[in-house]
């Protein structure tokens, strides 16, 4: 399509729906953009993702939530910044990176067993393996959030991996500067009822924690 | 103003620009919003800074630059994720984060001196202490790039910092897993001219290592 199809850099851009998959599993934020008053605002936030649908949720009252729910036009931005590229030149360095841009509609998800599988969305993705561990959503709660959605079906994507790509005759160092995204020593809320004792990291924290580490230290 | 007052959540609200600074410096990345053809796009691009001016570069073939530099108007987000913060419910789930969003419009700059300037800031931003040491910009690259600038006056900070807001009777882990981002072990660029051999890391990419190291394990 006309508005996915890049004009620039065309070799950047992939066409791997692997690669689109990869950018939404690794990234915990997105940026959305939206019009207010026809003008251009971009927030970031959080998301899910089930199949073709990307979902947001937020409050009612919120301009974002609002305009994207009467179907308005919405452009989402997901990045990865895998690496600083150094070359001989300020005209050459770059930036190693993964990034996803959605064009599409938005549409407010009412129907309540979707809307809760959105809200599940949200959090398995932030979160794996915690959600069975919740005190379950209640329809109070369920009621108090907004859910859009917003179809992946318009993107593009695009990346750029490897070394600088020219080499020039001049006493500097090039190369990359890996960039990761790790998870530090989880910081367990005090609480009256523990006394302030500390009880074992449990298992699903860890287990986030470390695959947060793993998936984000694997690519440079 | 109104645009920037926080109609949501105004207690998340920062009015200090020593925020402001903190995000715009510790940022690899901003995520910028405009209208094409009526509807909105956002992109990932990097940037750089002087005094109340935020610098984009970029190809004059560029969607974005074209539009940018126009004197359209433009919104851009700069955002830190900073923790994911576990409570007992979905519902109070929720990040820890530092986000500057920007109003305004652009400007094309083509004064060669701050062209000149813009450009660098943009180079100082991201690998620190570099720039005395690149091959100089020459007048062709200088020319076969577009600087736009966005005035960062009208803006807002929104942060989140600390455990969860909310405690309950549930038997799960509660607290922040902090996220950070860090720099890994330099990768060199594998030349000819150097037989393959490896010389030792210069001292200013290892202090832009360190640096960014520093800088994002700090926080939480």
């Amino acid at each position: 399509m006309e508005r996915t199809r890049l004009r620039r850099h065309p070799e950047l851009a992939s066409c791997d729906t692997e690669d689109m998959d990869e950018i939404l599993q690794e990234s915990l934020l997105c940026h959305v953009a939206f019009l207010d008053d026809g003008l251009p605002v971009v927030i970031p936030s959080t998301f899910g993702r089930i199949d073709d649908q990307l979902y947001l949720h937020g409050s009612p009252l919120s301009r974002m939530m609002g305009v994207i729910a009467s179907g308005a036009p919405v452009s989402v931005a997901v990045s990865l910044l895998d690496g600083l590229v150094l070359a001989t030149s300020a005209f050459d360095h770059s930036m190693n990176y993964r990034s996803l841009v959605v064009f599409g509609t938005g549409r407010s998800v009412t129907d309540s067993k979707e809307k809760r599988a959105a809200l599940d969305s949200i959090v398995d993705h932030l979160v794996p393996g915690r959600r069975p561990l919740l005190r379950p959503m209640t329809d109070k709660e369920i009621n108090a959030t907004m859910v859009v959605a917003i179809p992946l079906t318009e993107h593009s994507v695009k990346l750029r991996t490897g070394p600088p790509g020219r080499s020039e005759e001049w006493p500097v160092w090039t190369g990359v500067i890996p960039i990761h995204t790790v998870a530090g020593d989880p910081i367990q809320a005090v609480s009256d009822r523990d006394g302030g004792s500390t009880p074992p990291l449990p298992d699903q924290v860890a287990e986030v924690v470390r695959s947060l580490n793993e998936e984000n230290t694997s690519a440079s």
